[in-house]
């Protein structure tokens, strides 16, 4: 198998620097758009057989060194009790925002093998197919970034429900948080026990918060959910959108590989990472717009910039665009692989 | 006059901290929402007996320390040439996105007393009646930030447009950002002229920049805007919003004072600063939605914070958020004046 992921992951001597994508399955790949077409999202992501093959799809189109499952961060927050659609137009809706106690004690904390077996068979399959292969990932959204989605009703601008909850009523906020955190590690945990061999939590919206918020209410989350999956001998990462701010408290996370987004200079949050942690990113998506000569300077950049980490897993800063062209997604692949030889 | 601002942004001794509010004129109070009530937005910027109104109105409810001239940052986009509407629902709405070279060429450098002299008689307006009450800020949106709008045609979730002609036309990209940066400088100056006494220089997008790209094809223009409006006595606030990952690079910028926003701890930043510069931050803007006790906790953290830097102007990390309750901002405003005196 190339486990030149799994070893950056812990630190150890790589053969070069192993590269996947945020969101490398989706819609920018017209192998992906061929199986979409056929069925809406939701269903895409509970049949094991499709979800299965647009993961691999990635896989023999970039040439990635780890598979993701293909799912969404609100499988969870669904099988917790709210009802969730997606809108071609406002991206997913849960209808019923909880913003009151009796909100928060309708959810349940679900059982995974129960509501949602889908996602365990995926992993089976995926295992039995990526065989000698590469790793493949299993993911979760953090608390705080379920929580946004779950007081919101989705997608925010400048999340004030949340935020109103968390200041005017903190009791109701920690209760939510700690429903969703238990779910997150429940869904983590068996994950790996059906096959991940690494897992990333999304804290997608973490970035929304000052420093004090994040570190005072919603990092001992997060921190005690990778304590809790620490049992497991497998990888964590903990990628937190717009980081710039909160690397200090981040570093204290206990994640093995810290993902960072593209609007920190990698050489800095190696820094101020330490040298404790394996880094992971963070190359602009957008930059895969431009021409394949950019896109290797930029690669080039990031990972000499990277160099003095523990380990270093080549990502972009966040998930790939939807109009992004294949072939630069495949140019920033080769040149990682080739640059990082070098 | 009160002029503990003008104080602050020179780094010279304050009787207390002042402070203002990044959009204190504006929906969330009564007062502007009766003067609205009667024209449209875009009628309002341009009639400077109601600008100068609403301008004065947060001096007189909030009891700030300065007034701001009441505008829009798109005011210099439409004397561009460029056709501006404002969509309740979208926002801001420029028909006809620039993104090729006749439409760079197409856009003029406007004289301001010519194409914009509402702005400068709202500012002679204001001038006359804040006499020996508070300093009065002129501002404009940064070349970036105006870059934006211009080539998304408004308001945009990825700014996929922006990048792309970033990456794949840098001389049309430099081409427009030159011709805004004139504008800038020009429309800055006419304010100044008119009796400005301040300006601040918005780039709330800034933040959606990699270091890398922030600093070497956006930066030089924003510096270079800075450079050209030393000759006149008046402070120059830089704000970059989300500005955590560039603070090394603004501190350059020979603005004498950085705003910044509240995704960066405070101390943090003056330390990134250094001492030539003033600050003026950072409360989350949604912490006005919580409890009074909690806002003057918030408030005092801050003011801790920022001890040690040149100067401190308080102000929100952001603009005040429709919603919030004018009381909120009112025991923001008293806490920081209460506060900063003990």
């Amino acid at each position: 198998m190339n486990d030149n992921f799994l070893k950056a992951c812990r630190g150890e001597k790589v053969d070069y620097t192993p590269v996947w994508l945020m969101r490398q399955a989706g819609r920018y790949m017209k192998e992906y758009q061929e199986v979409r077409s056929k069925v809406d999202f939701l269903t895409l992501c509970k049949t094991p057989e499709l979800a299965a093959k647009v993961t691999l799809q990635p896989i023999d189109v970039l040439g990635v060194d780890a598979a993701i499952l293909f799912s969404d961060i609100l499988i969870p927050v669904e099988a917790m009790g709210m009802h969730l659609e997606f809108s071609e137009k406002k991206g997913p809706i849960l209808s019923e925002p909880v913003r009151n106690k009796s909100g928060v004690d309708k959810l349940v904390i679900p059982d995974t093998e129960d509501s949602m077996p889908f996602v365990l068979e995926t992993i089976r399959i995926l295992r039995q197919e990526l065989e000698n292969r590469v790793p493949l990932i299993g993911f979760s959204g953090a608390p705080f970034t379920l929580a946004t989605y779950i007081i919101e009703g989705g997608s925010s601008k400048n999340f004030v429900n949340t935020k109103k909850m968390m200041y005017q009523n903190p009791g109701l906020f920690n209760a939510l948080m700690e429903k969703i955190t238990s779910t997150v590690i429940e869904y983590l945990s068996s994950q790996i026990k059906a096959g991940a061999q690494a897992v990333q939590i999304f804290d997608s919206w973490a970035g929304i918060l000052s420093p004090f918020d994040y570190e005072k209410v919603i990092f001992p989350y997060v921190k005690n959910a990778i304590k809790s999956l620490k049992k497991f001998d497998v990888p964590v990462i903990y990628f937190v959108n717009n980081c710039s701010g909160l690397l200090e408290t981040v570093k204290k996370s206990g994640a093995d590989v810290i993902g960072i987004d593209w609007r920190v200079d990698m050489e800095k949050a190696v820094k101020r990472l330490g040298k404790k942690v394996s880094v992971q990113g963070n190359l602009d998506p957008c930059v895969l717009f431009g021409p394949k000569e950019h896109i290797e300077e930029r690669v080039q950049d990031i990972l000499n910039k990277a160099f003095t980490a523990r380990g270093h897993i080549f990502n972009l800063g966040h998930g790939v665009l939807p109009e992004t062209p294949v072939e630069n997604a495949v140019a920033m692949v080769e040149a990682v692989h080739k640059l990082s030889k070098e």
